[in-house]
């Protein structure tokens, strides 16, 4: 299953919106079939790995990261695949989350006959499609805030320089994050201040095959300016609180999408916002934003985890800072995390945390 | 001259003014003395390294974390005892700092026929005395800032509550690197919000015989309540700028020394401050202060290391931050350091990153 895992790994950065999945085929205590989940409409890990094993999957064993699809998809179910190859034991890490399937896959395995186990190395199944199983259960995708800081917390300076804080190790590592999500997110603070092109860049050679992810701009007054780097390639997504059919035609003219998702307080609902994208099948969300919007994402519950880059210098207080919050009236009251990984990049820090 | 370094970390919270120093003694490829130096006034490394090697020092070498004194201290020159108890080589690690020796030490002993070494491990032996060193060559203090924030770099709520934003390992941790210290320097504002004891507290059997840093606090104007926790016990040293008879008697008669520092900005003059504690034979300085202090510290160029505590959770912009500095032009202009340690304590994390 570690084996299969890693195989899984594979498809990082290309499989949106379908979850990471690798299969391996064992056969009498030997590795007969490798396969992994590519990309969507191509064939499934299972498909894959039978196929490399050919006749000697006959008898096996095989071990795979979710539970096998039961349901005719873009592609055969992969339960039939498995009961066609004479395979008589499948090993799944963890249920497919997905309602279509839902341990139907593994209770029609077992219906035919075969022996289906499910479990192994759940924790690392779940964690290598985080994305795809918040999708599935919460009709929300998984939201990573990414925040580059000096050590005092400073993000900017206050006349909004910020470029580059962290050295090019962090920067590169940033990209191969951008990389895995299936869309990167923004507000209009930050374009204004950056006018960042949002896209993947740099990392060609580490991340594999480039998939450019979707770039979503929370804009609720529509002020997007027509020039912004953000416009220049890719499919762009606007997400407004203000119905301006001109604006709307004139970004639509330079290739964006807008959606108008108002909120109560006549900014973008962004709870709404992340249904909307889990709709689309969003399983990841990387967030890189200023104070506002890390703020307002932070104070509706929408962040899941925090990817912090670290710069070992300071700043004061007067530059620009991570998150706009109400004052709290008691510590007990802050915000929580666990702190999951540490670890160096150059002469920065990384840190990723996860809320509790 | 590994070994040698591990017993002179033994007088780590004990030594001061003086600096830590290990010795051993090594005959025909045995161990045959060690030795370090615990107190000031006390015998030097060397001598108690002697004393195990009895007869056996006669042709052997002595490894020594610091070069011997050659001048009368409160105690004779080990330069002679090295000589009487004829000891053949002398293998130092460095060259000792103090204007009083510089050298002379491993002269003598050329002069006096025997093998006299320098450098051996010179850079681990210059971290462990590095406030002594930066006494004796810059007549200032080694300084060490400590501060507790949380991951957005926010140290205290708005309403001046901070306790406790770290849990217990970390401050603990805090406590052990206060023993270390020859000095512990906060400001008015931290006792006014805070009311700290200022003292070494919980770390007993981890650092040995307790011995009392200095309590050093800057109050320009003498606000210092007579009935803070700073003045409970121990030696108190209240550096002001404003010249009040009257609030010094009351200050001296609870204890307190008074020095009046005044700076040209009204402020109490930092870099004199930190001459005067030099001249005090203090080597470390231990700060733990707010926006205030820390900042004016910085800005005066007077921190060389700080020591980060952070907690994971976030606060929020609206609350106190760790550096009050003046608005920069430009990133190039930030101050740089370089992070030398990061370890896990608890749930925190504590980062040591130094100026260059």
């Amino acid at each position: 299953m570690a084996l299969a895992l890693r195989l899984a790994e594979r498809g990082l950065y290309t499989t949106t919106p379908n979850p990471r999945v690798g299969c391996v085929i064992v056969n009498a205590g030997q590795v007969v079939g490798e396969g992994w989940h590519v990309r969507a409409g191509a064939e499934h890990a299972e498909v894959h790995a039978l196929q490399a094993a050919g006749e000697k999957a006959r008898g096996a064993t095989a071990y795979v990261t979710l539970e096998p699809c039961s349901h005719h998809g873009r592609t055969p179910p992969c339960t039939a695949a498995l009961l066609a190859a004479g395979v008589t034991r499948v090993v799944a890490a963890m249920q497919d989350p997905n309602p279509l399937v839902a341990g139907q896959g593994l209770a029609s395995l077992r219906a035919a006959g075969l022996l289906a186990e499910c479990g192994l190395l759940a924790v690392e199944a779940h964690e290598i499609n985080i994305g795809f199983v918040a999708r599935m259960t919460r009709s929300r995708p998984w939201l990573r805030l990414k925040l580059a800081a000096s050590l005092d917390g400073r993000t900017a300076l206050q006349n909004g320089a910020s470029q580059w804080l962290t050295g090019p190790a962090a920067r590169q590592d940033g990209h191969r994050w951008r990389a895995r999500a299936c869309a990167i997110l923004t507000g209009i603070g930050t374009i204004r201040h950056d006018n960042p092109q949002l896209n993947v860049r740099g990392v060609d050679n580490l991340v594999g095959a480039l998939r450019q992810p979707l770039k979503v701009v929370v804009d609720s007054r529509l002020e997007l300016p027509l020039d912004a780097r953000v416009l220049g390639d890719g499919t762009v997504l606007v997400a407004a609180a203000v119905d301006e059919p001109a604006r709307i035609a004139a970004l639509q003219q330079r290739g964006a999408e807008v959606v108008l998702l108002p909120g109560p307080d006549g900014q973008v609902d962004l709870p709404a916002l992340l249904n909307e994208l889990a709709r689309r099948g969003i399983n990841e969300v990387h967030a890189e934003a200023g104070v506002g919007l890390s703020g307002s994402l932070l104070r509706a519950g929408l962040v899941d985890e925090l990817l912090l880059y670290l710069a070992p210098c300071l700043i004061g207080e007067v530059a620009r800072g991570m998150f706009d919050l109400p004052a709290l009236e008691s510590l007990a009251a802050r915000r929580t995390l666990a702190i999951r990984d540490v670890r160096s990049l150059g002469s920065d820090l990384r840190l990723l945390a996860r809320f509790s």
